[in-house]
């Protein structure tokens, strides 16, 4: 894929029906903005969860009319509980983080008892398209596990493959990110990527450790008479900690104009979780690809 | 300064007298280019170490006819020895890397008897120039230590910012990138991060954890309204390992026809130590800024 405007034409084209998208705390304009927009290109029926006045001053003052299911919540704690049962009811197919905190949210995402997580690992996926290389791939994980143990690696991967998997792309070329494409034993990561890639895989080819150019570029991979499976067609790339991800994931956009969606992995319904200085543009890829989760069974 | 053709002029306006620089195994097409090209310019009198009868073929067949000083070495080990000799006996301001394996000549360099470290921490600074942003900043450490302590922290930015004082900056801004600009008690860069900025730092602004593109991006620094010294206008970015480091130089070259140099510091000397997969102009531009270095106490 290369871009997310075909990102969408794909939704078109597989005839998704609309996912039920529970916002929380959606007293915020701008994520209350991007839930208005896809709700209005078809793609999600939306559910507001949060404090009833405030949601309805800010659709008044943007003069939307529609009429949107509102649940009230007085706070934090009960607006994220309420909307964990909507999951948990099967009343939602997607999960966004609208004002609250991210820890606030996840604490009822994973409790034992009343969450909905059904993964080892929550993960963050997120999904860049870089103009320059004229093609979009995953960088996980950049924002979810700081420092990623080997079990919570394999976790990271198997999430990403899951969504690489809703996109449709049958066996995705993973691709273990490191400093070099040898295992250097002063390197902790190497040995954790070469161990990884031992492991046999099912419906994914897992290679590393392999630096970055090699993963994204074919013109260096031939350059460099690089044998691997991976030719710089790399469809996910796994990260060893999180300021690695965030610095691939910023540096590839922010340098390029490229964009990025982000959804968090490994609960029963993909998570929109973007931050409070997401883009509108970014919020609404975020919602786009997380349409996708889920539909796979269908 | 905006980029590599700026560097030069600098080099120029500086009047900086030639340098004396040593090819390490001259015997290699690339290297042996690019320092010719640079003596061309006038900016170097080389000394090329190595197999005589193999460098000088490679002059013939580039009709290359100046008169170069040669030494011949018989070995990797001789020729590093002599190299290191050289610049022990003050006949090389610049170490340079050609056909040999890095190990081999760094074991002469740090020897205890014989070496040439002079600083606790040897180190790799590049140098890069990213077109979108329109100005040149430099990352450190991408190539040397792969998990610097703190101590090693404290070296890595002491080399990086007497490069950045050879280039004429004087209280270079460091940021201490992390994946947010809180300290995160989960994530140790960051609490390294936080200790570091809190030193008094002479002739250098130390700032951190930062995210990278409150570092690089004043725009972005702007509307987060980040408060902090750094506002989008880093002069150095201090990685937490290598990985990171060599995610951050790659992709913030390769997505954007960006271009680099590299040079390890804490020797006597600054040493070009340029990869074989590196182009004709990042050696060409890591022998320009290796020229600035210990010229700056005359």
């Amino acid at each position: 894929m290369k871009n997310f405007v075909e990102l969408e034409t794909l939704l078109i084209r597989n005839k998704i029906k609309p996912r039920k998208l529970v916002l929380v705390n959606a007293h915020e304009e701008a994520s209350l903005l991007s839930v208005v927009e896809i709700m209005k290109r078809g793609y999600i029926e939306p559910t507001l969860i949060g404090n009833e006045p405030q949601i309805l001053a800010i659709l008044e003052a943007h003069k939307i009319r529609d009429v949107l299911k509102i649940i009230h919540a007085d706070s934090d704690k009960e607006a994220a509980f309420k909307a964990v049962e909507c999951v948990r009811d099967g009343d939602a197919d997607i999960l966004m983080k609208g004002f609250i905190q991210t820890s606030d949210l996840l604490r009822e995402v994973v409790n034992r008892d009343t969450g909905i997580r059904n993964q080892p690992v929550l993960s963050h996926v997120a999904l860049v398209e870089i103009p320059y290389l004229e093609r979009m791939f995953m960088i996980t994980d950049g924002g979810m596990i700081p420092y990623p143990n080997f079990e919570q690696k394999i976790g990271i991967i198997e999430n990403a493959v899951h969504v690489a998997h809703a996109l449709g792309v049958a066996v995705p070329k993973v691709a273990l990110i490191d400093a070099a494409e040898h295992t250097n034993p002063h390197i902790q990561a190497s040995l954790d990527s070469e161990k990884i890639s031992q492991k046999t895989w099912k419906d994914a080819t897992v290679e590393g450790p392999i630096s970055i150019d090699l993963a994204v570029s074919s013109t260096i991979a031939t350059t460099k008479k690089y044998a691997g499976k991976i030719q710089g067609d790399a469809n996910i790339l796994v990260v060893p900690d999180i300021i690695s991800g965030n610095i691939l994931g910023k540096v590839g956009t922010l340098f390029t104009e490229g964009k990025m969606a982000g959804i968090v992995q490994g609960a029963k319904v993909p998570i929109v979780l973007t931050s409070r200085g997401s883009t509108l543009d970014e919020k609404i890829n975020s919602i786009l690809l997380s349409c996708f989760i889920g539909n796979e069974e269908s």
